[in-house]
């Protein structure tokens, strides 16, 4: 068969057969995989590998060994029974290889009074399923599998290797993938199929938290004077912020961000602080998450932001003796960065050209993937693509469009021909030429 | 006996017992009487009252009652075992009649590692007794009854009724002073010995808490400006808060207030807001305490706050559609105003004169006191005047010094005398020769 007589056969494999996908998805969502309890979400994911005649490595991560590299950043203390699966087909040689990359860890459900649906009962209603975790991101992993499926079932012989991951701990920092990149997987390029609504993510904003603590000097609210309000000195703080937002926005220049508002956001998240409302307030202390650009290197922009709030003591002196105290706790979200001329991009337009007969929009991501440690941990170039959309993820009623996961199916099964190389028979009439 | 002759023998008395005094205040500070535990620090009342041959009323307010009462405050459900006391001394007749008002409940010791000494314990060393309630007010209390126990010693016979009330619930809105008003305690002018530092403190400060609730709209961190960030929008309630307090405090004119930086403060004492660093945080709660001037009505300071802070939407457009809730909780202490010519004052400041041979200091409050209700509610006058010092209330080791105590209490017994007028020997003789 000639090439595009393989990517038909695959395409119409795929067509005919979207209910394997369907059940797929559902028996995933039917698996509730929060922070801890990836296991049986895992377990269908390798019943289902297990049909391609793929190498498959399932592992815990060891936390141990994590703690050992500086892009660990996870609060988890324990990974028993949250394994990790790496599934490896071997290409011919002589192709790109590909690390096809999902996570299996879905975000808490939130309170059951939000959602219309069973959160976990995966409910098919006007072409969407609902259901924590569809679109964020079982629903691309199912993208995934199913292409894979098509792959094996039409009996493609790719040139370069596929590696197919479902990691656990994406949503609290990437330890899965980190343990992956640890244990030596590398690939010449990667797709996360997070929910971008069918855009090209070629670039994702990373992000880190900080906690700011305020000091103040109580007294009784009745002679306020006598205090110093740590709740009045935070406004000073929220003003440096901001006035740090709009500098470090300033320098973006990255025509992807042309249509967004705030490139690289600095939010302050949350605020506490006082004890008692006869007091003054002796301390605040304001949590937030400090974006960083896909260009940046996280140390640089935690070492601006703590240097712009030691110039807090220029707006008021109380700042001099009592500066702020920053740390950089939870989770951390590596930024991601494409060169517009890497064949990701270029491979990716194609298929998806030439499913949907348009080019595909390329954008920004204002969020962090596990991209991120795959490229600067893993030295593997990124592209983020999947079917789901952003703003359902971590929501109630949660859902993802069938046809779009179908869609995104056959995208990224003409994607991994075309990175991979396929041995097509002509291929195979000389290689046989040559043997004999 | 002539007057003087009285007043020497009642001062020589209390020079002689103040070892009673002390033992008094350590058996009171022993008795723990925090909110609810107030039964055993009574006992140590009663038992000295009824040495007295006053008429004692004990009673457990009713909470029944009590909420039909507008100024009725307090959070707290039930006063079983929460006693309060009225001992009353019924004079001879044409004089003005005195209540002496004092608390005898703590507030709680807070954490033991700030307290060099137990707070239960009532540690004697160096003059000062220590231990939570010692100046607040169990060392105005001590005062009072010892003043009582002197006259009582010295066979003074009073022309104005005198009734000592052994009050619960004055740190938590005032429930037992409100209860014993409501029973029909009522007098000509009353004292409290609320801890002044021996100043007279003529007015007082009230004040009642505010919750303001600002709204914001939930949004992803890394997509800000979908968002609306109530902690940003809290700024405006805050700089507003300020200003109110400015414009508040510029209308005060009393010389009383000329050396005090801001007579009544608006307090913003606790903020909390945002649920997730990484989210823009859709609520922001904040609480405070707003003082009321002496001559204020708080009904009236409620609404102008409220009003004031419906021009939000003239700083910022988004309180047009989301005005912030305003809810005024928990307790209230009500303000207090004598006239500057109140008998009140110059008996008191006579009393002060002959033990002291210099003129007292006269203050406002900072804080409230049952004095406001007894005013408010009782059509009682009031004038504030006690051995503590308001600085080591509700603090760590909280003290007495015994000087302060001894010396507090050889006024109040002259001011006792003095207002409610003394039957003298001479009087007895023009009496006994009416009859005659």
């Amino acid at each position: 068969m000639r090439m595009e007589e393989i990517e038909r056969k695959v395409i119409g494999w795929l067509d005919q057969h979207s209910a394997k996908a369907i059940r797929l998805l559902k028996r995933l969502i039917g698996e509730k995989s929060t922070l801890g309890s990836e296991f049986n979400a895992q377990a269908v994911v390798l019943e289902k590998l297990r049909q391609f005649q793929m190498d498959i490595d399932v592992w815990e991560p060891s936390l141990k060994q994590l703690k050992q590299h500086p892009y660990f950043k996870s609060d988890r203390s324990d990974f028993h029974e949250s394994p990790n699966i790496v599934a490896k087909k071997t290409g011919a040689g002589g192709g790109r290889s590909l690390i096809l990359n999902g996570h299996i860890d879905v975000v808490p459900e939130g309170s059951l009074k939000d959602w219309t649906y069973e959160p976990f009962q995966a409910v098919e209603e006007n072409g969407k399923i609902y259901g924590r975790g569809s679109t964020d991101m079982k629903g691309g992993n199912t993208a995934l599998l199913f292409a894979l499926e098509a792959l094996h079932a039409c009996d493609v012989k790719l040139k370069g290797d596929v590696l197919f991951q479902s990691v656990i701990d994406e949503e609290c920092g990437g330890a899965g993938t980190l343990s992956a990149i640890m244990r030596g997987y590398r690939a010449d390029g990667a797709l996360i199929p997070e929910p971008t609504n069918m855009k090209l993510f070629i670039k994702q904003q990373g992000s880190m938290w900080f906690r700011i603590t305020v000091k103040g000097l109580a007294a009784h609210g009745g002679t306020r004077y006598e205090g110093v309000s740590a709740i009045e000195k935070s406004m000073h703080v929220i003003t440096a912020i901001q006035e740090l937002e709009k500098v470090r926005n300033a320098r973006i220049s990255d025509p992807l961000y042309d249509n967004v508002p705030i490139p690289v956001p600095v939010n302050i998240g949350t605020i506490s602080g006082g004890a008692w409302p006869s007091s003054v307030a002796d301390r605040v202390v304001i949590e937030g998450r400090c974006g960083i650009a896909p260009h940046e290197q996280p140390e640089a922009v935690k070492l601006e932001l703590e240097n712009w709030l030691k110039d807090l003591e220029y707006r008021d002196e109380w700042f001099k003796r009592h500066p702020v105290k920053v740390e950089w706790f939870g989770a951390q979200w590596l930024p991601n960065d494409l060169p517009d001329d890497h064949p990701l991009i270029s491979v990716l337009q194609s298929a998806y050209q030439k499913m949907k007969r348009t080019a595909p929009i390329t954008e920004a991501s204002p969020w962090g993937t596990d991209g991120g440690l795959l490229y600067h941990a893993g030295d593997t170039p990124v592209i983020v693509f999947g079917p789901g959309e952003t703003k359902t993820a971590h929501q109630a009623n949660e859902y993802i469009e069938v046809e779009a996961m179908i869609e995104s199916a056959k995208i990224i099964a003409l994607f991994v021909m075309d990175w991979c190389g396929v041995h097509t028979d002509g291929e195979d009439a000389d290689a046989k030429v040559d043997k004999e």
